[in-house]
C-alpha cells in the first residue's frame, strides 16, 4: 500500500451528517441497537447517515455472513474463503496441531488448497430462512389448551413447527424467542461442516498484547483468520460473498456490522442492575481478586511456579477487569439515572393501561422481591463453586452427576436425564491434563480463605469446607491425599457407578458430597427466585412490547442482527484516543516494551521483525467505532454503504463492557481489524498472494 | 541512529535490583522523596540500585543544572548551551517573535552563533553556595528579643543574613525554609542574565497532542528548547555541563532527576485532605464544568465562535483534569488509608513526648477546626472571583487596588503598598487585547448561574451578581454595557484617582464594588484560617522534624532537589503502558488521528513529514520512571549513574497529579523526553550538525 493512499485515512470531512443529529431523536442513544434485518431503523440511519440498506443489500449480507461456534464470520470469495477472528479459531487451531507443528504460535499459511486442514467438529451456518410465527404460535397453543399446561402445549407445538420448517426448508431449524417472549421466529440455517484452516497468523501478532489488552485501545491486533468450506470434497461456492472495498475507511464514515451477538440484559429492572452492581459483582471480584492474590504469591515462589500459573493469571486479571468495569458503568451516574428514568417512563405507561397494569404492572415490585430472595443466598451459591480448585470442580460435578444417576430418571434435576446430557457431562468433566499440585493447593487455599472471610467460620458451608482448619492447612491436606489430580483415576470415577462414587473416601469426594448436601436449600432459593425474575422479566418485555413494539431492539440472542455506526474517536487515558491505529504503532509498542516484558505480551514473531521494512507504517491497523456489539458479534465483518468489507470486528473497548446492560454513545466502542491490514499483511509477510487475488477477485 | 542500536532498549535484565527490595524499608514508598543534596537517602539507593552519588558526582551536578523562571534546565556544553523545555521556552520565545515569524508554531533553529536571539528578561541560575543559618538564626533571634515580636525579629535578622551572603558570595542569594521551619538556609545563585534562543521545535511537535495529551502517557512530545547563556557578549563557559550520554536507557535502568521542583502539600493533614476531595475541589470542578459548558454551546454556533474559545476550552479541559484526578487520587481508598495511618503513627509520637505535645499536641484539632472555617466561606469566596468574565476580573482587581490605595499606606493590606506591589498590579491589569464581547457574555452567564446555584437567589452575593434577574440577561446587559472590554479604555481606569473608580456608572465597575463591600467578612474568615493553618501546620512539621530530623525530604520549594527512580511501566487504560514511546509512535498517532482532527491537535509540521523517511522509527522518544517530580521540575535534566545527561522531564502522568499530597510508587510516574530522540530530531529534522557536534564533544 503506497503512503500516499494511506494518508488523510483519518478524516473525512463529507459524507455523512453528523453523529449529534441523531442524538436526542428518541430514546434510543446515539448509534444503539442491535436491529434484526426484518426490523431496521431505516429513517434513524437516513437521518444519521443519509443511507439505509435496501431488500438487495440485506439479502446479499445475510446470505454472505456465518455464525461460527460463539462468534459470527463471512464468507469473502466466490470459492468459499471464510473471514473470521483469529481467537475465534483459536481453539480449532490448537485441536490440528499435529506433531512438530504448533499453528498457534507459529501461525499456518497453506501452501495451496491441497494443503488446507481439515477441523473436525467446526461448523459454519448462514441463515437461509425467517419465519415470524408469532401469531401461529398462538392460535395453536390457544386451540390446545386453557391457561394450564400452557407452557408444555407451546414447547410441543413450537417443536412441530420447527420439525415442518425443517422438512420444508431443508435447513437445520431453531427458535429464536425475541423481546422476552414478544415475538417468537423459526431461524433455519445451512450448514456448512467440512470447514479447513487456510491462513491463521501466529499467536503474537493475533493476540498482540495478549490479555492485557483486551478491551483496551489503542490496539494492534492482527486477529483474523481464514477458512474454507468445502462440500462434498471441493471448494464450495456460496450463494453470495463480501467483496472487499477498494476504498478504505475514515473516521466518521458509516460502519455496518452484521453479525451474531450472544446476550444482553438490557431490560432488567433497575432492582436487579443495583442488586449486580452492590452484591453480586463485588461479591466476584472479591473472590477473583483473592484467587488473584493467591496464584500471585504463588508465582512470587520462582521462575518455573510463574511459568505454570501465567495463563491462568491472565485469565484472572481479565476477568477483573470485566467486572472492574462492569461495576463502574453500574457505578456511573449519568448512565444510571437514564436507566431509571426509562424504567419509570414504562411503569408509569403500564400502569395507565389497564390490560398491561393487570398484567405487569406488579412485576418490578416482584423483581425486586425475587432479587432480594437471590441475593439471600448470593455468599452461599458463589462459595458453593469450586473454590480454585479444578480437583474440588471436578469432584463436585461427578458427586452432582452420579447423586441425580442414581435416581429414576424422572425424578432428576433438568440436565441430567437424556443421553445426550450424559454425554455433555462426560465432555465437561474428561479434560486430560494432571492437575499441578501446587497450584492446586494455592489456588485452593485462597478459595476456602475467601470463604472463610465471606461466611465466618460458624456457617455449615464454611464448616464443611475449612473443618476448623487454616485455609492453607486444609488446602495442602486435601490435595496431598486425593488422587484426582491424575486424568486416570478421574476417568476412572466417570466410568463408576454412583454407588462406588458415594462411598469413596477421597478426601475430595467426601467433602464434594458434604457440599452436595448442604446445596439443596440455596439451589432451591436460587431457582426460585430465577423463576420470578424469568416471569416477570418477560411480563415487563412483554409490556414493552405492546407499547413500544417493533421501535425498539430485542436483547441478543446470538441471532443474525445488523448494527450501525461509525469510525469515532472517543475519551480514553487522560486524553481521547485516536480513531484508527497504524502498523507503526504496532512497532511501536513492540520497541517500546522490548521482546523480554510481562512474559513476551508485546514481543512480534520472527517474521513480523524480518518484514518490517517492507511494511508502510501508515497501513491501518485497528480502528473503533459507535457500533452497538457484544461478545458472539467476533467475527463479524464491518461493512460499507456497499455492503463491502472494510474491517472485521474483533473486540470491545472498556466503554462497551456495561454495554450488556445499556448503550452510551460517548463511550462504548466496537474494536476492529481494518481490512487494509488483512491485505497488506497477507501480501507482505504471509506471502499469499494467490489468497490475496481470490480475495480482490471480481464477482 | 542505526535499527541495531536502537533495538532491544525495552529491556536491561541485569544492573538493577528490583524496586521490590526497597518497598516497605522504610515508611517512604518505592523511589519516593525530593531530596536537598546535603541529605540524600545513600542507604536506600544503595539498596535499591547499587548506587549513591559522591561528593564530586554531586559537585558536577549541581553547578550544571540551572533554575528557570517557572522551571529547572542544564548546561550542556562547554560553551554554555542550556538544555530546557519547550513549554518553560514557550512564552519567551512569543515575545521575542518579530514581523513575519512566528518561532512558536515555525520553531527556530540559529543559522550559527550570530543568529541566535537575545531573550530580555529572561535569566538562568546556578547554585553557587548554600548555608544552613538554621542555628545561627535561632541564636540570633533569641539573644535579640523574647517570645513577643520574634517574627519581625526574624525577618529582620534573616533579611541581614542574606545581605552578608550576598556581600561574602558574590551571588543573589534567598532564603530557603525547609521543613515548614525546621530548617532555614541562605541559597546564593550566579544570575545569568544574556540568555539567547538557538533552537526550538515547532509547536505542533514539542506539544503534539495539545492539552488533550497533557498529564498522559504513552506521550509523543519534542519538548525541548536550547538556549544559550553569554557573558559579556561572548558565550559562558559554565564551571561543569552535563555530558551526553553514550549509551541510552533501558527499562529498569536507574534514572535520577535534579532540578528545582515548585510547591508540595504533603504535611497536610488528613482533614485539610477530606476538605479538598470532598468540598474545595468539588466546588471548583463544578464551577469549570459549567463554564466549559458555556463555552462548548457557544463554540456550537459555529466555526468562528469555536475558533475564539479553543484556546480557552482547552485549559479548562485541562484545569477539569487536573481537578478530576486530584478528587481521584484522594478518593482512593489505600492511598488514603496510608495517610491516615502515618498521621496517626505521628499523633501517637507526639502525644507520647511531653515537649512536642505542649507545642504540637492539639494542632491537628486546631488544623481541623480551621478547616471548618474555611468551609464556611469556601462557596463565596469561589463565587468572589470573576465568574468567568475578563471584564469584571479587571473590575474587581481595579476597585480592590483603587480602594486600598484611598487608605494611608500603614492601613492598606499586605500586597497593596510598595511601589513594587503597585507595579504587580499595573502589570495583572494591563493586558492588551479587546475582549470578545460574545465569549464574554457567555462566559459570564455560566458564571452567573453557577453562583446562583451554589449560593441561592437570597444569598447576598448572588443578589449582587444577578440583581434578580436570569444569569443570561444579567451577563448581556453587564457585557453590553461596559466599556471595560476595549485596551484603552481599561488603560484610562488604571491611571485614573481612587475617586473616579469609585464613582464610575459603568456597570461592570458599579458590581465589583457592590462585591467588594460584600467581601470583607469572608476575606477575613479566609485570613483567620489561613493564619491558623500556618502556625499549626508549622508546628506540626516542626514536630514531625523534630522526631524524624533528616530521615525524611522537606516539602518542595523550588529549590535544588535530587530525586532517583527507574524507567518503569505502570497501569494505565486498562492495561499496562509501555516504559518507553518511539518516534514510530508518533507518526501513528498523527496518520491515526489525522491533521484535520481536534484542530489539528495531533498535526504534525511540515518539516517532519518531510523528513518522515529519514528517521528510524524505533528510535526512542519518551519515556516513564518512578521518580517522584511537581511542577517545576519541567526541563529538568535526567541522569545516569555516570551523570550524563539521558533525558528531559517536561510532564507527570495522571498518578502524579495526586503526587502533590502524596506520592504512590504504583502509579506515579514522571514523563521525559529520551536524549536520543533530541539528538536524532536535530541531525535529522532540524539540520544542526554543528550544535550536534558541540552537544558531542569531549569535555
Amino acid at each position: 500500500m503506497g503512503h500516499a493512499h494511506a494518508q488523510g485515512f483519518g478524516s473525512r470531512a463529507a459524507g455523512r451528517v453528523l453523529l449529534a443529529a441523531a442524538l436526542g431523536a428518541c430514546g434510543l442513544r446515539g448509534d444503539e441497537g442491535m436491529w434484526t434485518f426484518d426490523n431496521l431503523p431505516v429513517q434513524r440511519m437516513q437521518a444519521s447517515y443519509g443511507f439505509a440498506p435496501d431488500r438487495a443489500w440485506l439479502e446479499h449480507v445475510r446470505l454472505a455472513t456465518l455464525r461460527l461456534p460463539g462468534g459470527s464470520g463471512a464468507f469473502v470469495s466466490r470459492d468459499g474463503l471464510v473471514l473470521t477472528n483469529h481467537h475465534i479459531a483459536h481453539a480449532w487451531i490448537e485441536r490440528i496441531a499435529d506433531a512438530g507443528h504448533d499453528y498457534v504460535k507459529d501461525g499456518f499459511v497453506a501452501q495451496d488448497r491441497r494443503h488446507e486442514l481439515r477441523v473436525p467438529g467446526l461448523e459454519a451456518r448462514t441463515l437461509m430462512a425467517t419465519e415470524n410465527v408469532t401469531e401461529a404460535l398462538r392460535a395453536a397453543v390457544s386451540a390446545a389448551c386453557g391457561t394450564a399446561g400452557e407452557d408444555a402445549a407451546r414447547r410441543a407445538i413450537l417443536a412441530r413447527m420447527i420439525q415442518a420448517a425443517e422438512r420444508r426448508t431443508g435447513f437445520a431449524s431453531e427458535p429464536v424467542v425475541l423481546y422476552q417472549g414478544g415475538e417468537t421466529w423459526i431461524y433455519s440455517y445451512a450448514v456448512h461442516s467440512d470447514v479447513r484452516l487456510v491462513l491463521a497468523p501466529e499467536y503474537g501478532v493475533a493476540a498482540f498484547g495478549r490479555e492485557w489488552d483486551n478491551f483496551t485501545f489503542p490496539r494492534h491486533d492482527l486477529d483474523f483468520a481464514l477458512f474454507r468450506v468445502y462440500e462434498q470434497g471441493v471448494p464450495y461456492h456460496p450463494p453470495q460473498f463480501l467483496r472487499w472495498a477498494r476504498t478504505g475507511l475514515r473516521a466518521g464514515d458509516l460502519t455496518v456490522v452484521v453479525g451474531h451477538p450472544g446476550r444482553t440484559a438490557r431490560q432488567e429492572t433497575l432492582a436487579q442492575l443495583e442488586a449486580t452492581r452492590d452484591v453480586l459483582d463485588p461479591l466476584r471480584l472479591r473472590d477473583l481478586d483473592r484467587q488473584r492474590q493467591a496464584l500471585r504469591d504463588f508465582a512470587a515462589q520462582g521462575p518455573e511456579p510463574a511459568r505454570l500459573v501465567s495463563a491462568q493469571l491472565l485469565n484472572l486479571e481479565n476477568s477483573c477487569k470485566i467486572y472492574r468495569n462492569e461495576i463502574a458503568g453500574l457505578q456511573d451516574v449519568q448512565a444510571m439515572a437514564r436507566v431509571a428514568a426509562a424504567e419509570r417512563e414504562l411503569r408509569e405507561q403500564v400502569a395507565a393501561d389497564p390490560v398491561l397494569r393487570a398484567s405487569a404492572g406488579s412485576s418490578w415490585d416482584r423483581v425486586a422481591e425475587a432479587v432480594r430472595t437471590r441475593l439471600g443466598c448470593a455468599r452461599e451459591s458463589a462459595m458453593l463453586t469450586g473454590r480454585g480448585s479444578r480437583a474440588l470442580a471436578f469432584a463436585q460435578g461427578l458427586v452432582r452427576w452420579k447423586v441425580q444417576a442414581a435416581r429414576p430418571e424422572s425424578e432428576r434435576e433438568l440436565g441430567y436425564r437424556s443421553g445426550r446430557d450424559e454425554a455433555q457431562l462426560r465432555a465437561a468433566l474428561g479434560f486430560g491434563e494432571v492437575l499441578e499440585a501446587g497450584v492446586e493447593q494455592a489456588s485452593l487455599a485462597g478459595g476456602l480463605a475467601q470463604a472463610l472471610a465471606e461466611l465466618g467460620p460458624a456457617h455449615p458451608l464454611a464448616a464443611a469446607l475449612l473443618e476448623g482448619r487454616d485455609p492453607g492447612d486444609r488446602a495442602r491436606e486435601l490435595v496431598t491425599r486425593t488422587r484426582l489430580l491424575r486424568p486416570e483415576v478421574r476417568r476412572g470415577w466417570i466410568a463408576a457407578s454412583p454407588a462406588e462414587v458415594l462411598a469413596s473416601p477421597d478426601p475430595m469426594l467426601v467433602l464434594a458430597r458434604k457440599l452436595e448436601a448442604l446445596a439443596g436449600p440455596y439451589r432451591r432459593l436460587e431457582a426460585a427466585s430465577d423463576a420470578v425474575l424469568a416471569e416477570h422479566g418477560a411480563r415487563i418485555a412483554r409490556a414493552r412490547f405492546a407499547l413500544r413494539g417493533r421501535t425498539e431492539y430485542p436483547d441478543a440472542t446470538f441471532s443474525l442482527r445488523l448494527s450501525y455506526g461509525a469510525v469515532a474517536s472517543c475519551p480514553a487515558n487522560g486524553t481521547r484516543v485516536q480513531p484508527f491505529t497504524t502498523f507503526g504503532g504496532l512497532f511501536d509498542r513492540a520497541d517500546g516494551w522490548g521482546a523480554q516484558a510481562e512474559g513476551g505480551a508485546w514481543a512480534l514473531p520472527p517474521r513480523w521483525r524480518l518484514r518490517r521494512p517492507r511494511l508502510d507504517p501508515s497501513t491501518p491497523f485497528n480502528f473503533i467505532s459507535s457500533n452497538d456489539i457484544i461478545g458472539g458479534n467476533s467475527g463479524s465483518p464491518v461493512l460499507d454503504r456497499q455492503g463491502e468489507l472494510v474491517g472485521l470486528v474483533f473486540d470491545g473497548n472498556l466503554g462497551e463492557i456495561p454495554g450488556r446492560f445499556y448503550y452510551d454513545s460517548q463511550v462504548n466502542r466496537a474494536v476492529s481489524l481494518d481490512a487494509r491490514a488483512i491485505l497488506a499483511a497477507m501480501t507482505l509477510v504471509y506471502d499469499a498472494p494467490d489468497l490475496v487475488a481470490e480475495l480482490l477477485a471480481a464477482p
